[in-house]
């Protein structure tokens, strides 16, 4: 991999980095912040996945969550949203579909599958690179996300029994086979067996079992898009309650779907993954 | 004034207006973060001013300043960087002047004089409505900036003596006149006498005797602005020496001129104004 930028922040440093996928058989682009601690000894990493439309970018410069990984000792590990390039797959004339919405997904249909595979991308293949190449403890991992990020941190976690020590999520869609940005996304890139969406998809992996792991989630009330029907975190709670799943679903009234959202709670969420991190 | 904005941050609001003018003659459009404490008793507010190509929109997103006014009870007071408007005058090909570019000055030469006055906006016009209007402690204000914001801080409060508790900048323009943009910008406005330029600069202030209030000013030693010479924090530095002008210059090894910078250093400028702007 190859380092494309570095600067300076809370004492420690922001990088951009680009490397060849052998997930997504393209170039990617992700940003690293390493805080202050990571000078004299290796730190345990947050992952961020971000929304719609967004790259590794958005996040760097909006959540002001570098203040706080500097203090908590904590790495951000924040990847781009799907793969990109000229020779990719994507629908151009849509901004929920193609480049900058994956999904967090490995895409089984063309011409998707030939480069869409960001859950391997995400949950394999960067890990295993961030951990040989940069002071991070080697599985000492947790996840979080913002809106379709929300949905690729659930799932992971909810696929991944000890991959990741804990996990939360900034309005998460939280049940995508329901909604039109899950739908136009998972038809596109798994195909009209609705059933095969089904492993996507947080609210239905709790239904169908998935071992417990504490999920924290925090939902503006006055998020548009909650309004829409787009994140309907009422599913997913309601699943919880009915398969003692442990949930922690916090409405915050006032609150939209932007990241000053994010920045208000980000430091409460860095928290609990810093103490989940913490544990021997 | 118009609100066309509400966001909830950190508890407070993030709000947008939009007001018709008197100094710059045109629709202008400002930014306000009040502070939870604002709900119950009026605050006192720190004035950003940003740097150039930049709206209100930059530091509200990109600082993370809201997290520090709103632990500390003050409000942010956020302004464009210039008139705008299909009738204002610009210089669309330069990123350096024109819109964009006010340079916190009253223009007096054609065709910019008709709208650029920055100046009377930002410490007259401004202060005046806001403080009408909204849940703020009349005349209990503090300023800062970036770049050519900084040097709008700086110059603001030099020229006022008494007008605010606290100054401070960031990277901020120190010495215009010695520099491109500063020469670019203060030639277009102010014409060919030099002389009248160092009105606006504030070194040259210092030199003239202004009356001395406390500068803290942080700047990063990798900032390529400050490699090019567009800063000149060391003739500041020099003419605060040799007229006892109190500065407290902060170098920062590995920091550039970005917002990261800001987002750093940010939180102690702010608890620096609020303990000035504590004092009765």
């Amino acid at each position: 991999m190859e380092r494309i930028e570095r600067i300076r922040e809370f004492g420690g440093w922001l990088d951009r980095y680009r490397h060849d996928s052998d997930s997504c058989h393209c170039s990617m682009t992700f940003s690293v912040y390493l805080p202050p601690r990571a000078e004299s000894a290796p730190v345990p990493a947050v992952y961020f996945l971000s929304g719609l439309t967004c790259t590794d970018d958005n996040v760097r410069v909006k959540a002001g969550a570098q203040r706080y990984a500097a203090d908590l000792g904590l790495a951000l590990v924040m990847p781009d949203t799907s793969p990109r390039g000229d020779g990719v797959a994507d629908a151009p004339e849509r901004y929920d579909l193609g480049q900058g919405a994956g999904f967090y997904v490995n895409a089984t249909r063309q011409p998707w599958a030939a480069h869409y595979r960001m859950y391997d991308y995400v949950n394999q293949e960067l890990p295993a690179l961030v951990e040989r190449e940069l002071p991070l403890i080697p599985g000492r991992r947790s996840i979080t996300g913002h809106s379709m990020g929300g949905h690729g941190a659930l799932i992971s976690a909810l696929r991944n029994p000890g991959l990741y020590r804990s996990v939360s999520a900034f309005a998460p869609i939280c049940n995508p086979v329901e909604c039109g940005w899950g739908r136009g996304c998972l038809g596109a890139y798994l195909g009209d067996d609705t059933a095969s969406w089904k492993e996507w998809d947080a609210t239905e992996l709790i239904r169908a079992g998935a071992q417990p792991i504490p999920l924290l989630i925090d939902q503006g009330v006055d998020d548009e898009f909650l309004r829409d029907g787009q994140l309907r975190p009422e599913t997913l709670s309601r699943a919880c309650e009915e398969h003692d799943f442990p949930l922690t679903l916090r409405m915050h009234p006032g609150y939209d779907h932007s990241y000053h959202f994010i920045a208000t709670f980000i430091g409460e969420h860095l928290a609990y993954h810093a103490r989940a991190l913490a544990k021997a």
